[in-house]
């Protein structure tokens, strides 16, 4: 049997994180790496990567890095959906195979039911089916008495789902060449080819199986979805402190904590768990990293900089900073003072604009989001839910609204009155100031 | 004998801080229940309490639970004053009484002098005297050569004090229907009707002792008298650390403290005394509490805030903040970067606007006083001496110069400008930092 | 012999730091002391010091606290270069004397070079000779084939350099006489009169030899001239503690470390040498002072600050601030949240305006350059290389991006827009958000 990865698409809900979601890295791999992984747990080991001609280069190291695994790659011209994706593979599709979509996480739990179902009966194809308990705008499976498929309903309005079960693309065919047969005959402009494929062998008669799957899943369509990726990783990993680590011995390291090769965690800072802190970090003097943070490779958390719930990319380099609910692209830079508010006045969530479409988060304590390369002045501030494109920079005491385009900077233009100086410097005070200190055992 | 605590006015120099100054939180408990506290010390137990319609209720659930004590609630429909007080007390004034002003604070030694003067002669009245040394706008007591009261003079001007005694509210009275029938006939549209009384009662010939007093006296007038209150019960308290707390072991707690029921100290946090911290609070990592600070239930003193010489009442949540010299309401919430300034540039004493007047505060060091429910953004400023109102909001990059009334939100409009970024990352800089940073043994 | 410490002369690209550069206090002396010191070393106890009607009682002062040396001052009524400092002292120059520029630092070494070529042989005068490796903007000595001085080329352009020898103001004169002579005799209105009188005794068959000289050489110049003096005595010294210094039990003193009389270092401050803190100063709880930084007496580096690479003179007292490669003159005081960002976004060297011209510093880290006595307010930033006069006040939210005159006083006037708060405190999520926190071991 072989897994099919479907890593042609293009993320642009994801905007300004990565657009391939799968070359996100969760303690220190790629997603792609930890899907080939879980696959592996259940004994495949042959897998398809399609990939598009922007991501076919990085998708191949990666898979030539990975050990113990049978890799062929295709490549995808244009994004244009599953259906599309398995055309540019067919001369792969040479046997059993299980379509994945590598964005979403899920556990091995969802292979295991799918090659049980499969060894049990001899449908066509086999279906995931997750149970959810409140409405989710996705594709919802009718399904009969036996968990058979009758029809996908795409994105049915609230209160008219077929079913309790969204359709997870991980899908097993073991008729892969009649799946594309099908494909060719659709007859529609829509983007759900693939699914009016899958409608028409049930309606021919194929057998189609729905198999019901409630453990963990997580599709990343929006940014802020990677937050319950970390929490899955860290959740599902076990506490580790790379010995080539060095700890002072006045840091405090709590709770369950993922320290990599090299990292320098410096005196009276503070690592609460579930953290993770990638090889070469250093977590300075007096930091503070806590609550699911996952801090990428070659990352300076400077003094007195907190990082709380946040996805920090490789080569983030922070000082004085908070850095509360945000994800951060690769190699950015804040300087001190910048402080990403991650909660609204009125305690409410917290809204992105995509698209021109304000999307409910769903969370009421979300800080920024911002791409690679992006730098912050001093004594800067990013509201909640606000995007900075790539490559961009936010001037010194820029209190940032909205989201900021790829490749801009921001200054601030304040007005300033320059007048003498008629404050008579009162030395007395002072003196007695330090007089009252000599005394005292602190500061004043 | 009846202790008559006169809860019926309204202190409009306290805002934005409470009205009623004797439901002021201390050490856990309102200042009403301290003195009842006082007055228990010395014996006296059956307690008058004349309150308002609008602070009844609060009186009525403070004096329930205090045990041992028999308290007697009275209503006083309008706010105007002493002799009005008792007027609507009348039917309680059944024995001698000892009358009080429950926001003056001042120690048992009052009630003390009090009754044993009482004891040692009959006159009608004993009257607290204060010893002044400096000049003190109040009402001054004239006195004859045994102490007995000639005449008050109600704010004298400087130099012409007929005494150095102030008038203090701790009055006891032998004949309280006798001071009543004087009361009635008082002919004046001033408010000193009760001194009036007073005065008249010398003039027919009733003796009145003025009982010399040099212990502590507090008159809580102005927000800012609360921090004179503050230490007076700090000093006069025994540090105690509830069993039920948390103290991180690398926590530092040093000269007397007092901390609640399961208040949390985090680790490299800083309490140095003396200092009160309520039950249930949060003393967060490397966080300083320091100098007489007064922190109530329930709040939250983040990760990098530095509290000094502030009153924070219950349920405050404070986040990379300063808050020095301040004066806090209930459930405030700072954002990341709020300080909240406390001295001047030309180091002067520090001058706040109550009704039009400028009022000299007497201190060089002096913070915000903010009202219940308010809210800061990040990176907020607060000038020396700014009153906030409750339930406001103060925008993010706002730095507040004058008073904000209740109920408002003041948001910053700055002016930007957004051009393409020109700056070339240099990548090969950032390398080196790095490995300077891999030779050495901090951060750069 | 005697050696003659020219003082004379008036820094003025030191500004805003002092234009007497001698004065400047390292570890605790001023730069003339190490001066004296240095020549003690090789026995030479005999000084003449010229300075100015400015700061003649100061030099006195210095050189009557020195002991072990014979000390004669002189007068040099107007700053005309170093001819005109060696007429004035004509009187004065009895015997060999080595002349000697107090404002460069050098070891011990250049005299000693210096004695022992003038013992080898009998020329008129030894000039010391710095052997640079790349362009240095100075004069450059001419030389024959046995190091005899040929001529003397004041600032030629790159590449035209007559040899690689800089002339370093360390100069041996047998015949001093002779030298004031010959400047009598020089015509020209450039400055370089004393330049021209050697030039031309060496035409006139005077012999001068040029002894090279490859040792530590610094010559202050400009203010961040000062970073490499302050290396160079941290460098050399020996780490040491002083018994009356306190430092807590959870302070972290790492490196090379020197600490003054009465220094206080309170809990989870952390010193990362080398550093300097001189006599009575207080490093807060918390904070960091690290890498090269210098600090004097009598300063307070509070809470949550953090001073990198920093000289900061005596009594400065700064507060949750950011100071880093910066350069603080005496009694400065910064407000909560000043940061002082030294580092451009375009990672290049930054450039001082001095005298309306850009100097590149040679460094892409510098911050600020404050003279005496200056204030800033809460919230406030300071642009990498910006210069601030003496006596200047910053106020809060200010983000200084050019030079602040002396003696003036910046505001900010910011816009802000009032309106009712119409935010719902939803007090219900604040309890949940406080039931979360009890369930969990850290701060939300």
């Amino acid at each position: 049997m072989k897994v099919v990865f479907l890593c042609g698409g293009i993320g642009k809900r994801m905007f300004p994180i990565t657009e391939d979601k799968f070359l996100l890295d969760f303690l220190g791999k790629t997603l792609l790496e930890h899907q080939m992984e879980t696959a592996k747990e259940v004994g495949l080991k042959q897998f398809l990567v399609i990939g598009n001609p922007r991501n076919i280069e990085q998708i191949e190291q990666i898979t030539r890095r990975t050990s113990g695994v049978k890799v062929e790659l295709a490549l995808q011209r244009q994004s244009l959906g599953i259906a599309d994706a398995l055309k540019s593979a067919e001369p792969f599709l040479d046997r059993d195979i299980v379509v994945v979509n590598p964005n979403d996480v899920f556990t091995v739990s969802a292979y295991t039911r799918l090659l049980q179902e499969s060894r049990r009966n001899s449908a066509a194809s086999y279906v995931l089916g997750y149970k959810v308990k409140d409405y989710f705008p996705g594709g919802y499976l009718a399904i009969g008495s036996t968990n058979e498929l009758k029809h996908i309903v795409e994105k049915p309005k609230p209160g008219e789902e077929p079913s309790h079960l969204v359709n997870v693309l991980i899908h097993l065919h073991t008729k892969p060449k009649k799946i594309l047969e099908y494909i060719e005959n659709v007859q529609t402009t829509r983007d759900d080819v693939y699914e009016c494929a899958l409608d028409n062998l049930v309606k021919d008669g194929y057998k189609i199986r729905v198999v019901p799957y409630a453990d963990f899943w997580a599709p990343v369509k929006y940014p802020w979805h990677i937050f319950e990726v970390v929490k899955y990783f860290l959740d599902t990993s076990q506490p580790q402190i790379s010995a080539s680590a060095f700890i002072s011995e006045k840091a405090t390291i709590e709770g369950k904590v993922i320290i990599g090769d090299n990292v320098r965690v410096l005196e009276n800072a503070v690592i609460r768990g579930p953290v993770y802190i990638g090889p070469n970090s250093i977590i300075g003097n007096n930091a503070l990293v806590r609550d699911y943070s996952h801090i990428g490779a070659d990352c300076v958390v400077g003094y007195c900089t907190e990082v709380k719930g946040s996805y920090i990319s490789d080569g983030g380099w922070f000082h004085s900073s908070y850095i509360g609910d945000s994800i951060i692209g690769k190699g950015c830079s804040f300087g001190a003072g910048t402080i990403l508010a991650n909660f609204r006045f009125d305690e409410q969530n917290i809204s992105v604009r995509v698209a021109d479409e304000a999307i409910n988060t769903g969370r009421d304590k979300l800080g920024a989001i911002v791409g690679d390369n992006c730098k912050t002045g001093v004594n800067v501030s990013i509201m909640p839910g606000t995007r900075i494109g790539p490559n961009s920079i936010v001037g010194s005491h820029v209190c940032l609204m909205k989201d900021l385009e790829p490749g801009k900077m921001i200054l601030a233009e304040p007005r300033y009155r320059s007048l003498p100086n008629e404050v008579e410097l009162d030395m007395a005070k002072k003196k007695e100031l330090r007089e009252k200190l000599e005394r005292s055992r602190g500061e004043t």
